[in-house]
């Protein structure tokens, strides 16, 4: 059997060494356009910042080893052909024209399977200027080398960072660190769209916090310079700049699927079963490249991970090497990180359910991290997205100082298999005060929504609040912290009756006014409302998230 | 309805706070033998330690008020009466006699509803010179206080401490940190008995290499000293120290369920049902003193644990409520850590899996918590224990300088969603560089797991390889690693060819002998195996772990 592989980053090189593995005998080639082979894309980041040192660390196996081709000749019995295009597929004669790029002369190769793995490139929007020097994308071991030796040139610059996504968030914190001063620009009216806006507002909080300029609803429309660029020009004006990046999402590399008759999916990836087989049962995909199904919903999605190329990768070779192996979907789990902030997600997002149509319910649940006396111990700020019919989790979202991949990890593994609130409440996760809370946060937060659903209180979200403020609606917006804490940050217009004086002041309260308590993080507002309760007001709702979650200006003293 | 709660630690207060949410009507009164109430038991090592300055942080809510009887009454409208004794249960008509123990008077207080939430005690065994000064077990703030007043005369103290459980770790890393010699002395053959024998040889390594002294398969016969202890004795001699603490384990506190009738599960604690109700209906029981079930097996086990108490707590109260909630079981989930040393697990060991009769298989795993290229990556060494019929994962452990509660986390989720390895292969965990390796490693586990089981290689343990060198079996234990890897640390009279020279130079090894392939963490020794079964050599076998697990003696050079 031969197979030949085109691509060599990610998905492919796991195709290959997968296949070597169960079929020995087969004959493996790997194409791949660039010189490096199997090198960590989502490293690039770090190493642009100097975290990660050395180039050839990116392209190592753990203990070391350069994988080069000489490498995958001698371990992995496959045989590389960098610097090659694939140029087209004779998909009738099973033929690969190929391209060196080096000598410059085509060539066929036969395969019996063939494999695209021919990954995402990203998207550069067709502006004026977009040519000049020092407009960056960061996709490869080039790209960031370019953008290594443009930041030895001279010092601290002045970066514009075009696009708010996880590559603009990483590019961020490396570029602060090399000493820049960096802005964002996002189109969109939030950064991170993988986020509600409420969290990604946390997000931008931070950011603002560290010094960065984020301009959301920002749209660039022009490169400025003669050889190099000088300013970037948006739709609020113009801004100079030494550099640009452009971090406005991938786009699936299919031309050639496409040229060859492929079938291509809804979101511009190439249409593959849950075996990675694309429309001709001859031909797998895998990577970047391939259109992937979303777990929940059974709907199309194109969500390019690395984690989720070598997952393909290996299916891929199991079929085509005759061993059934099927891979279903994904959740769109992600996680990223700016300097000690970290931004977790993974299922739907609130915005995404309401669109699917689910009974859609929220909780923001802020807490620490680990227990809270335990030093160390920071917040995280949590939301969870519930279908209210099926009481099942859909969604996790969780940004903060504090540890967020845990969280995120049982979310998406109590999501694939189909869990209610209530199961998770149960979960018997490991505790120790130096990890989490004796309940963990996700299971605070599975509590609270069973509370919320179960009728022990009513919620309001924080958005909703500042829609009745907005309106000029009458009601009691009552803060039941302590006075120490209300001295040193508050929301605006709020009546303060501290929770532990709730009992015996709560009659200066009007019974037939709404009221809607909130705390630090709301837990003391909700005992608030069940004493009010008690008291006989009949009209109380709690404000999800507190203070720490309240996705607006703070009086801060 | 007036609701009594005996116990006034974790599950108590737990109780009561959610009673009184969810009928607030309701008058409750918890009773406490002790000054202090609702403290974090589990925080007590780190007061020892001062790494928690305050005694207060251990009984404050994250806000830093002190949950003292004012807090439960104003707060919670839970009525305490510490400092008071449950002396005695009348249940034919719904009385408990208290007793005052600063005033020493008795009186009954009659309930609708009873709660059992009296804890575990520390085991002491009944031997000689135990009640001696500086003998000293930890279950509460007295305790702690004893010993910090203890440590707190003169220099640094030769210690010792029997048992070589959780509590006795946690109170090593505490009484290291004061400066005192610590000797951990433990009467079965292994610390750390939750977890298989190899894993807690990687933890008494790492303890040794921190010089700490551990003495397995010692038994405790005395303790001498005038006043104070001056040394213990054990069956494997006489050994002077300046304290003992006793952390040989907990026993249930079921004295008053006994007395008044309620039935005794077979593992000794109170035996409760899904609504966490005893044999009579109207009384409840959580927490330290109750029976659980386990999860996997459905059989009774008694696992005290906070995070349980907690949500028993949750449970019991709502039913006792008249609202149907169902605790179904646990794991046994834990972690814990010495000074940077992770230890985490949850499900079923292997010994255990063995014992309910599974047709148990293993896999051991070590690789880098991160990104390997990222800095900061450190190794964390996995076993994955598998039901070989179901290929349902049954149970994970998991230590190391890396983050295990995460994995131990996500095992616990995919375990109580009856996951195969197959389902946790293919899980969307959330992935960038500083947070994991692309394939987590418990993804990785699987995939080995997966390989395994579907024929692709075959395994042994180091176990069984240790076997078969004793009896003197004759194979060629075949090293793959690099001669600068050979040349730091190696595993005794192996054959050393490099992986990448192996196609080349494996003539030189015998065909008709068996082979024993591994490398640092056997991945290299899998590819070992598959070239050597390319070319044609049949019995080859890859040893689980590779030297990273390797739980005998190695050659360090």
């Amino acid at each position: 059997m031969k197979v030949i592989i085109i691509g060599g980053v990610a998905a492919g090189p796991k195709v290959g060494s997968r296949v070597h593995r169960i079929c020995p005998e087969a004959e493996v080639i790997l194409i791949e356009k660039g010189e490096f082979l199997s090198y960590a894309g989502c490293g690039l980041p770090y190493y642009v910042s100097g975290v990660v040192q050395d180039q050839k660390e990116l392209m190592s196996t753990p203990i070391g080893v350069v994988r080069d081709p000489v490498f995958f000749r001698n371990v992995k019995n496959v045989n590389v052909l960098n610097r090659t295009e694939a140029k087209q597929v004779d998909r009738t004669h099973k033929q690969l024209t190929i391209k060196d790029l080096q000598a410059g002369t085509e060539s066929k190769l036969s395969y019996d399977k063939l494999v695209f793995a021919t990954g995402a490139t990203p998207i550069i929007p067709p502006i004026k200027g977009r040519q000049l020097k020092n407009v960056f994308t960061l996709q490869n071991i080039e790209d960031s080398e370019s953008i290594k030796a443009a930041l030895s040139e001279g010092k601290a610059k002045d970066v514009i960072i075009i696009g708010g996504g996880l590559i603009g968030i990483e590019m961020t914190e490396a570029l602060i660190s090399k000493g820049c001063r960096v802005t964002i620009i996002e189109k969109l009216p939030q950064i991170l769209p993988m986020l509600d806006w409420e969290m990604a507002y946390q997000v931008k909080e931070y950011l603002e916090l560290k010094g960065i300029k984020v301009k959301t609803s920002t749209t660039l429309t022009e490169i400025k310079g003669t050889d190099k660029v000088d300013s970037v020009v948006t739709d609020q004006g113009e801004m100079s700049c030494d550099f640009v990046i452009m971090s406005i999402g991938v786009r699936p590399n299919v031309s050639l699927a496409q040229d060859c008759g492929l079938e291509i999916g809804s979101t511009g990836g190439i249409r593959v079963n849950t075996a990675m087989q694309t429309s001709d049962p001859d031909i797998f995909a895998a990577g970047d490249c391939v259109e992937s199904t979303n777990l929940i919903t059974g709907k199309p999605c194109f969500v390019p991970m690395g984690s989720t190329a070598n997952k393909q990768g290996r299916v891929a070779a199991n079929n085509l090497c005759g061993r059934k192996d099927v891979f279903s979907g994904v959740l769109g789990s992600t996680v990223c990180k700016i300097f000690d902030f970290n931004i977790g997600r993974t299922g739907l997002g609130e915005t995404q359910a309401r669109q699917e149509g689910y009974n859609t319910d929220i909780i923001l649940s802020p807490a620490p991290d680990k227990a809270h006396f335990y030093p160390g111990a920071k917040p995280i700020m949590m939301k969870l997205v519930i279908d209210r019919e099926t009481r099942r989790l859909l969604g996790l979202q969780v940004v903060g100082m504090g540890v967020v991949d845990k969280r995120t990890d049982v979310a998406a593994t109590a999501i694939t298999a189909k869990m209610t609130i209530d199961d998770i409440a149960n979960l018997d996760l490991c505790y120790a005060p130096p990890y989490s809370p004796a309940m963990d946060n996700i299971i605070t937060a599975a509590n609270i929504s069973r509370n919320k659903l179960d009728g022990l209180f009513e919620a309001i979200t924080p958005m909703q609040v500042k829609e009745k403020i907005d309106h000029g609606d009458d009601f009691i917006f009552l803060d039941v912290r302590s006075p120490g804490e209300y001295a040193t940050v508050q929301i605006a217009e709020t009546t303060l009756i501290p929770l532990g004086k709730l009992r015996e002041e709560c009659q200066q309260l009007p019974k037939d006014k709404e009221i809607i308590a909130f705390c630090k993080i709301s837990l003391r507002g909700y005992e608030a409302a069940l004493i009010l309760q008690e008291k006989g007001f009949k009209n109380v709702k709690v404000m999800d998230g507190g203070v720490l979650m309240w996705p607006y200006a703070l009086i801060k003293k």
